[in-house]
């Protein structure tokens, strides 16, 4: 894959976007409209962001289930709200070999319908709780546009759901999980996400708060990049999920859901890569390390090895590019691919005692001298460029936070350069309308303890309530 | 749950098995018919099993993918021979929202299709082979009768799709992944299972041949446990999956698949539990030691919290039950979720010096000293245990392998104990059919090199040219 072949990023950010998926092989289209392949470079990735969430997850007292993809429609109908918020992106099967079946079943775009059933049945004195369930799955919406990763009809998630004896218990569960989320786009993915609630108008359906994790792509755009939902008891009563509290009466279980999905992938793109290619935090590089000898030499072939073992004897995953493309385009390769280190050993550097380490993220090239410790080395421009990785993202972020007093200023932002914008609000649902006039601006989350200002709503001008921030969304 | 909830297993054993499953929450039933909901017990199990197989995939050079559920019946309907064998128990999705769909979409039960429509897309050269691809995924399809874990309409399964530029390579491809799957039963999961060709009858639908990995349950009964199948160039073609070989000419491209499927747990349980629950070998054990204190007790406690952190240490997954229950009750518990070993410690025994070891598989009660090296007497009880579930598996099979030179001894062996029965075959699928009226006995497998055993054919008494290998199955 030539690096030529991918748009300028600052020339057409969606054709850029689409054009890094396709070139560093993540995915790709196929025959079913809207969804996607998963390519090896797209799955690996998904596979390392498994494995670091799901060991968290377990930490914290998480079990894995797996319930049915299909849903009984009168299940669905049970929980009214659920179902006119997702109805039309829903997939019905209907027909079994030539027969039409007795009842439809929807393709699950989430499963709270399929867990509160199941919990009905399980659940019965407070000595059963808390239930803390989660499953990795794939789940189907029949969305309209769609783009790898961002927007599939069908993709990969883990929606975690469970039920607690009080509603203090459950709200700390939301909380906890949310924080978790913050902690993975921070410390793993290398992007400083906000979070905050959601407004009534943007939550859950269902659900009496939502939280939210929002994401700031390069071009100013907001990504909705994890939420994690209190229900109260209005779910267990739609579901009679009940239990004997200790004070031996019935009562309806405090209920939570909580996810993240593949987009995860799309968010690490439109932060991190650039004209090049894919660039990869080294935290979530399923590899972190190409080793590319220059030349044939069964020296240069030693070295090389000896520092493949080092590393991964190190838990650094580094492999070999011993394929037969020249090193020229294995650099590029390398390169488009967002592997975080490129080290290239060659004959001529060994006659002149060095060896070149390439960062991915600044493209710089590092000589040193073969007395180098490898393993150290690494090690350390690892935790370098996760930590500039971060770094860049949160001056991008902070150069693109704006403030907004007025509906002037909305629109002069929103007409110049969109991102994240602060702005007060009254808490009158009539402002995010007219609000969302403007290019589709909506409220990203209200801010938890939020600083005050403004005394003013930034649409109606009345007494300001919340402090919210704002922006156009994938 | 008690263990005397467990109907005998010589009594009556397909309840035995469903009372088994139910005890030890493995899985449940659903408002879905014949779907299942794969419970935390169970679902550890599969966790370990995957983190097995995907780590010995991987080593062999394997990357997973992950391709869309649903399959555009056009695509569907280009092999005519696949869509045959499966067209029964497809389900269709026809309507999404209130809108009918121009296409209906098949909800995958198996995805050869699916990856046939990707190579074609992606494989240009010779040197673009081979392709080893797997995929862990749910499939679908609407059985009529079901059981959990034995035959669900949804089940979980990995199935790998490899394509390669020589057919010699896509043959060494099945056999090695067929010899992954025995390794795996054998070392893994404690089953003799055997292998071997499947005739044309009972080969899957559309492939030049298939090899099999049967099992033998404790009653006598055969389950197909893993399958690999050789296609040659057949689906390349109905696919049109094309590359340029090194002669610089077009040739179709070598396929092969296998799969192996949550049905592994059936295995465990119907190979290894007993009429106290279920009976875990360690190798695929979530936890394989439970530490259970007896009496509240600081010094008891101390020495509980002792063990565990020197096994957690060794990679031996132990873990305390202090839970409020009664020290009875937790035996019980640990004996019906089949933990392999449970220490007991109590504050008598240390003041006699001594701490009890109790083995799972045959419940005997080991006692030790307080000065025993509690990791590598664990690890080696471990490995005994592994060892001894393998060769009692080994010797219940040995027994119930019979041998069969015609009808009537094929009559006689079904009507008295059903096993693997070994008898020589002329090769007409019309004695397969004849044979299939004995109480449905099928040809398990053609047996490798087999011994001739007779000249005769078991059934028509024509030249023998087969030594396989027959029984009833799930």
């Amino acid at each position: 894959m030539n690096n030529n072949s991918i748009t300028k990023r600052d020339e057409d950010f969606a054709k850029w976007y689409t054009d890094v998926v396709r070139a560093a092989k993540l995915a790709d289209y196929t025959s079913v409209k809207g969804c996607i392949a998963i390519e090896p470079n797209g799955y690996a990735i998904w596979e390392k962001i498994q494995s670091i969430m799901d060991k968290k997850f377990k930490e914290l007292g998480h079990v894995n289930v797996q319930m049915p993809l299909l849903i009984p429609e009168n299940l669905f109908n049970q929980e009214k709200e659920l179902i006119e918020g997702f109805a039309p992106e829903l997939v019905w099967v209907t027909e079994v070999g030539d027969k039409k079946l007795d009842e439809r079943f929807a393709i699950r775009s989430t499963s709270e319908t399929v867990f509160c059933d199941y919990y009905k049945k399980h659940i019965t004195s407070y000595k059963d709780l808390p239930k803390l369930y989660n499953q990795w799955c794939n789940v189907f919406r029949y969305e309209k546009e769609t783009r790898p990763f961002l927007r599939s009809r069908e993709f990969l998630w883990q929606e975690g759901h469970t039920v607690h004896a009080t509603a203090e218990e459950a709200e700390k569960e939301t909380k906890q999980m949310m924080d978790v989320y913050k902690w993975f786009n921070h410390e793993i993915l290398a992007i400083p996400s906000i979070t905050g609630k959601k407004t009534e108008k943007e939550k859950f359906a269902g659900a009496e708060y939502t939280l939210t994790n929002e994401d700031l792509m390069y071009n100013g755009v907001c990504l909705q990049d994890g939420t994690s939902h209190y229900f109260g008891q209005k779910f267990s009563k739609a579901y009679d999920v009940k239990f004997t509290n200790k004070e031996n009466k019935d009562e309806y279980a405090y209920y939570t859901t909580w996810g993240k999905t593949t987009r995860m992938i799309a968010a690490i793109i439109m932060v991190h890569a650039d004209d090049y290619g894919l660039v990869l935090p080294p935290r979530i590089a399923p590899k972190q390390v190409v080793i590319i000898p220059i030349g044939n030499d069964p020296k240069v072939d030693e070295l090389a090895n000896k520092y493949k073992e080092e590393l991964l004897k190190n838990d650094i995953t580094a492999y070999i590019d011993d394929s037969e493309k020249s090193p020229g385009f294995k650099f590029a390769e390398a390169e488009v691919n967002g592997i975080p280190i490129r080290i290239e050993v060659g004959k001529r550097d060994l006659e002149n005692n060095k060896v070149t380490f390439v960062r991915r993220d600044t493209r710089e090239k590092i000589e040193k001298t073969l007395d180098v410790n490898v393993v150290d080395f690494t090690k350390e421009l690892l935790e370098t460029i996760q930590k500039d990785m971060y770094n860049r993202a949160l001056d991008r972020q902070n150069k693109l936070t704006f403030e907004a007093h007025n509906l002037e200023d909305m629109e002069k932002i929103l007409n110049t350069q969109p991102g994240f914008i602060h702005a007060m609000w009254c808490g009158d649902e009539a402002c995010e309308t007219r609000i969302k006039e403007i290019k589709g601006c909506k409220s990203r989350c209200i801010v938890e303890n939020g600083e005050k200002i403004d005394d003013k709503c930034v649409c109606c001008g009345k007494e300001a309530k919340h402090h919210v921030i704002w922006g156009i969304q994938y």
